[in-house]
């Protein structure tokens, strides 16, 4: 298995909404492969802690096609669902204890033996630096994840957790759009390009706000000029504006549609020049560069 | 004398409005010192510039208790008061001979040889990190100070002000309370955390306004309810709220009343779980965690 | 040529306004040397793309000037502007062909052979700082450029750029003024003192509005009050006010009239206390420190 994920990446957060049979699931997942997207991404909490047994009982009908795909899952927040009965307030859990259980738990659900990438899914205000590099440590040393990384992390909270690691963190997967342009400035994408952490962007395209773009908003006219030129769609013409970004941004995309995921995958021979990538900025954010 | 302060601190800054006799305020001490206080926190301002002198005044009447204690001090404000004629507008200054001066003076406005820590009160904008230092180095190697460290700093300030020093900053003294949760979320936490800087909390009840916290406010019924639960008092959960992050946060009460006093000690026995100091902080925030 | 600019720099961006022929920008220049001014500050943008070219016409009238100058120039911003057709939309640009044609372009229109420091205008989001480092390492090797520096940099931009340099950048140009007290705070000058890096101040006198300050206002009454007791002008104590600061700002005075520049200069021997400095500060912020 090669140390680099594919540059998109399948998010399956929605699986629930997909309405399809586990085989059903597998044929997406194959299909996914041949498209060249191998990375996955799942968390303990998606749909109400039941995404990654569904996943695993499509990859049960299909279990070839697990050496094919790199598995990212993530740990650490607590919802109040009636899958855990014993939550009376969303909180986070970056102990030593929660974070090992929870990969654990992880790896039966999906029925694999390693996670290619466990995050940490939200900075936890009680998160104990030491505990969470004991928790890798033990993770890794029993072969049961292979890398680490983190989710929606500022710059001094991803500092603080790296500085107890002996290896580098190796992912921060954070809101980044043409629609929450934010980690742009914020120092989150500065300090992923200095540390050569990879950026993982979810909502790549706002979460569906993307296609709603009124046509007569800046952004909406900027998106139908480029299109026009380009032969793109809006969605193609989001994605292609994160890949431009010399942090190398590896977009999550999260549709159960195989034709949407072509057109997706087709958005990596859009080559945006310069000022195709600063116009879409500034329509974005209603203003010119100072 | 070990390297390690009490974990509450005693704040004098208000032993003006103790109304207490120097005998009296040397009963308040020892008392302290009975219950596990042994740490002192003054400053050359507090109470218009007579709190240190005061202080002396009743160690004086008690000298025996003066090896038992260990002594904060702070400089680098100057107020606008007739104690100082010569300032016409509040300043800071961080100076060589104004902090050497400050040390000095505070030794013997106490009738003690050696501050245990000496603080910068306020990040001062005109801070010449390289004086600062060699101030630091003068009243080290005068054996006059034993350890340093900061107030009221930003994670940028204190980084500046660290890379001038040879040996590590002790202590930031920051506001944190339920009813201030910033440095939480803006880096200082975190910076605490990963240089292993203690972080001293001033005004952890909130300066008083925890008290007066509505009883049908969301933090006031969450207190009422673990109160119970827990049979302790709201401003005992505040403590033990602090007490419970990870970067080891040290208290600064200041009370001048012993049963009080003995009631925030036993706050110390206090164990929140995650889930009850999600539920304080949430309701303080007045919003869940994202 | 020693490696240190003057204290004040001669800001060239106005000379479109200056209406003066090219001798007489040359006498400009020539008393400016002979005030002890010998930094000039350029931009390949300034008056639309033309003011180094003008700046090098003033040159070739007297080129014995020449040696006797320390030269800034700046590339990355592209303006819409009918001198630069192909632009529709305003963006920056700090890709490697762009930073080294720029540099080139700015050498031959002012007429010498190197400058002595470039700087990256404005942070750009698209910044490949392993590009930026490629652009300044082939500049440098060329003898074209002696050191670089950046602009408008926040502390997160600045050391992402400089975690891909072999040497470190020299200098940082900001907005800071007694109507632009931000850097003061928001980390920029605690990481230029911490860096050693030099913070060029541009317009240091709020870009006029200094002098339209109310009489009537806190700022215009402390303008007042210290310039009375000083003999000082409200533009000398704004100029005397950075140059108190331990971070050694250099401002960028953007005069074409001698007298005025003179006046600037003299405010070199105007020492501010700490009260006066801090009452400058507290009257522009319309608060008192904390």
């Amino acid at each position: 298995m090669s140390s680099e994920f594919s540059r998109l990446i399948m998010g399956v957060w929605r699986i629930g909404d997909w309405a399809m049979r586990p085989a059903e699931v597998a044929d997406l997942i194959e299909a996914c492969l041949d498209l060249g997207i191998d990375t996955f991404d799942l968390a303990d909490i998606y749909n109400g802690y039941q995404c990654e047994a569904m996943f695993g009982a499509a990859l049960a009908t299909r279990p070839a096609l697990k050496p094919r795909l790199k598995l990212i899952s993530k740990c650490g927040i607590a919802l109040v669902t009636p899958a855990r009965p014993q939550h009376r307030v969303k909180h986070y859990n970056t102990s030593r204890a929660h974070i090992i259980a929870s990969a654990e738990h992880s790896l039966q659900a999906i029925g694999v033996e390693q996670l290619d990438l466990l995050l940490i899914h939200r900075p936890d205000p009680l998160m104990d630096a030491d505990e969470v590099a004991e928790a890798f440590a033990a993770l890794k040393q029993a072969g049961k994840v292979k890398a680490f990384g983190v989710s929606n992390f500022l710059p001094h909270q991803f500092e603080l957790l790296q500085s107890r690691l002996a290896e580098p963190l190796v992912a921060n997967q954070i809101e980044i759009s043409l629609l929450h342009t934010a980690p742009l400035f914020d120092g989150s994408l500065d300090l992923a390009q200095r540390q050569r952490t990879m950026p993982q962007a979810w909502s790549p395209l706002g979460g569906g706000r993307l296609s709603s773009t009124p046509a007569e908003s800046a952004l909406g006219r900027v998106l139908q000029r480029l299109g026009d030129e380009l032969h793109a769609t809006p969605e193609q013409l989001a994605i292609a504006w994160l890949l431009r970004h010399p942090a190398r941004i590896h977009p999550v995309v999260g549709s159960g549609k195989l034709q949407r995921i072509r057109e997706l995958v087709a958005a990596q021979n859009l080559a945006l020049d310069r000022q195709q990538w600063f116009e879409l900025l500034e329509a974005a954010m209603g203003r010119e560069m100072p």
